[in-house]
């Protein structure tokens, strides 16, 4: 049961103060929520929402200290958060901590996670722990080129992967991901997908599969709903929520996924590997709120943020349902180099009806860098006119001057 | 045209940090934009969801002469503030003041506003002037009894208003109002309804036309659209949008609105009044957003707050589209005495489909306090149903713990 609400409200403390943490500050507030950031940056992303901000690193023993004692539970919206850290001010602090670290963990080694994915039944693509070029070209062998190759830890945002289309390769591709890697097998997929699911005290629930258009491995658009067949849709939602029932702890979780093309699913059916029996793979999840869900916001009845605001606080899950056909868009830094940010050219997202402008409060632009993000939804358009418009709003803001 | 957004964002200095300015809050983020509140209240409804709090009274020169200065803009969320010290501080810092301080001292002044509203020809009851019983006595002599007595100022949910019944009340009346007042004639209404409306630099735009339902003088529901004719809902956002030509100043308006009844309109019609030429009249106008356009923020594409916030600064603004069927219902301190607010049984409001709970932050909760406010959208149900279930949900929650 959940308990009496008074001010000041619960505290939920988040490592983490980008554009996850303000976007969680921005969700809690309505349902009576305070929430407290630990980040490196003074004035981050979240400082201006939330209650607080502890100046720190992420795996600063102290300062999550400092974030535990003030918190009532706490959280993370960025996986270089420290699992063994996090279970010390658990159990100093008695605090619960969702997901729990135990989770991130292992979602971290990625590796690990695959291994307790495909322990657990659930399909994804061949890979192989390598540890070096020998064992590289041994797993090329089984499962050609090309191939992707990925540090274990670390990666964020296709930081630490490197594509390999031959053998000779071995030696260069293992240096440039550094450290212990694995090899994956490429997947010759339909589309991107993924399922933002959300574990609560009494259940999971998952929101409408997305569609992720990616370029140069950074997410670009997010389609709702993927448009692709019911039956693939459901066989997303039936994988994400295998994946639910594995994770421990509560909060929100991003399943990305790849939905096979015929030609790959042809030649996966004749290799006669257990793993894959459907046109659903997983590629990588999320222990938190994730990009390809930002949608929610606009497009569910209660957002990922929300859900994760309730979920880590042991209340009842909201309502997952998909209110209009939605496309999220990233606005990402177009610039050659770091410099301050000033995004312009706003009057048209500002003025077009139903496009919904999201800034992530940065003061610098980088190239690439998630600046913010635009929502349109759409009761009376298709998908593809959505999509056509929402890109033209984004192409339509820049941080340049020229 | 918007200029460029950075970061830190254009600061929006709100005079007053209530449940008001905590929503305003929660709507700035996304846009970018910070706000900084000035209340007197230490720990303020709104704190914990904006960039800072100001501790100083709503008219203390020195605080306010603070806010304007870190303010790229200025706005009051309370009708309290002192327009003589905003029009001062707006041309000592130059910085622009919405609505204007002008708009406000008009609306401050209940006789002052419905001069200038029967001056433009918007029809309003009728209304005088009374300075003393023998006057009270002379009006209530040319439009009868009951009608009701207002305090000129500082009325707020009932409070300055007395009904009379009789010219024998006259002095006893004018004494518990205190100081000057006006004597209104006593509408017999079909409903009580509301427009919020939204004055930007490029123009105007409505909401859908709501419904009030109010006991002991307090907002309880709205329901949206209102349940009246079309002919009526059209009537309604026409004499809104002549109200808001009227206003000087960006922003949004809040306007309390009566829908006569059939045996009111044709007395009307027989008195000849020329001000009373419709079956809507204007009761009062609130130069901020109002308890009536919460349902905005679920119910329609930008809320009440996102407007606001995009009119004060200067920005194009949102879509007023309503999305789906809306009722709001207000939670009121349901307690015989202030005492620290614990709002208990929270589990079926947390848990229902398309129920939002908003929490003000409040620490104490007195009687008929508003302390948080319940909306609940049904694409699929019909507005009655709604309401039932509306009430249903606020009547689960409570304060009290027996």
């Amino acid at each position: 049961m959940t308990p009496p609400l008074s001010t000041p409200g619960p505290t939920v403390g988040v490592v983490g103060g980008g554009q996850l943490g303000r976007m969680l500050g921005e969700a809690a507030g309505p349902l009576g929520i305070e929430v407290v950031v630990l980040d490196p940056t003074p004035d981050c992303p979240a400082s201006p929402v939330v209650k607080d901000q502890i100046v720190g690193g992420f795996d600063d023993e102290e300062t999550v200290r400092e974030l535990a004692e003030r918190a009532d539970f706490l959280t993370f919206e960025i996986e270089l958060a420290d699992p063994d850290l996090l279970e010390r001010v658990k159990s100093d602090f008695d605090v619960p901590v969702h997901p729990s670290p135990e989770t991130l963990r292992m979602i971290q080694d990625k590796l690990g996670q695959k291994d307790a994915l495909a322990d657990a039944g659930i399909p994804v693509p061949e890979y192989r722990a390598v540890d070096d070029a020998a064992e590289l070209r041994n797993a090329l062998d089984e499962f050609g080129t090309p191939a992707m190759v990925k540090a274990r830890e670390g990666g964020y945002d296709g930081r630490g992967n490197a594509p390999i289309e031959s053998p000779d390769e071995a030696e260069a591709v293992l240096d440039s991901v550094g450290g212990s890697a694995m090899v994956e097998e490429f997947v010759e997929f339909e589309r991107e997908l993924s399922v933002i699911g959300v574990k609560g005290e009494d259940g999971i629930s998952t929101f409408t599969t997305g569609e992720n258009i990616h370029r140069e491995e950074i997410l670009r658009e997010t389609v709702v709903p993927a448009r692709a067949s019911e039956d693939v849709l459901e066989q997303a939602r039936s994988v994400a929520r295998d994946v639910l029932d594995l994770m421990d702890g509560r909060g929100v979780y991003g399943i990305e996924l790849f939905e096979t093309s015929e030609q790959d699913a042809g030649s996966e059916a004749s290799s006669g590997d257990s793993a894959r029996d459907g046109d659903i793979l997983v590629n990588e999840i999320a222990p938190r709120p994730h990009n390809s869900g930002h949608w929610t916001i606009e497009g569910a009845v209660a957002s990922q943020f929300e859900q994760h605001v309730r979920a880590v606080t042991g209340r009842p899950l909201g309502s997952t349902e998909q209110r209009d056909p939605t496309v999220m868009t990233n606005i990402l830094g177009d610039v050659e180099k770091t410099q301050p940010a000033e995004l312009r050219e706003l009057d048209e997202v500002l003025s077009t009806p139903r496009a919904a402008l999201h800034w992530y409060g940065k003061r610098d632009v980088r190239p690439l860098r998630k600046m913010g993000h635009i929502t349109l939804t759409g009761p009376d358009d298709d998908l593809d006119t959505l999509l056509v418009r929402a890109r033209e709003l984004r192409d339509a803001v820049t941080f340049t001057d020229d």
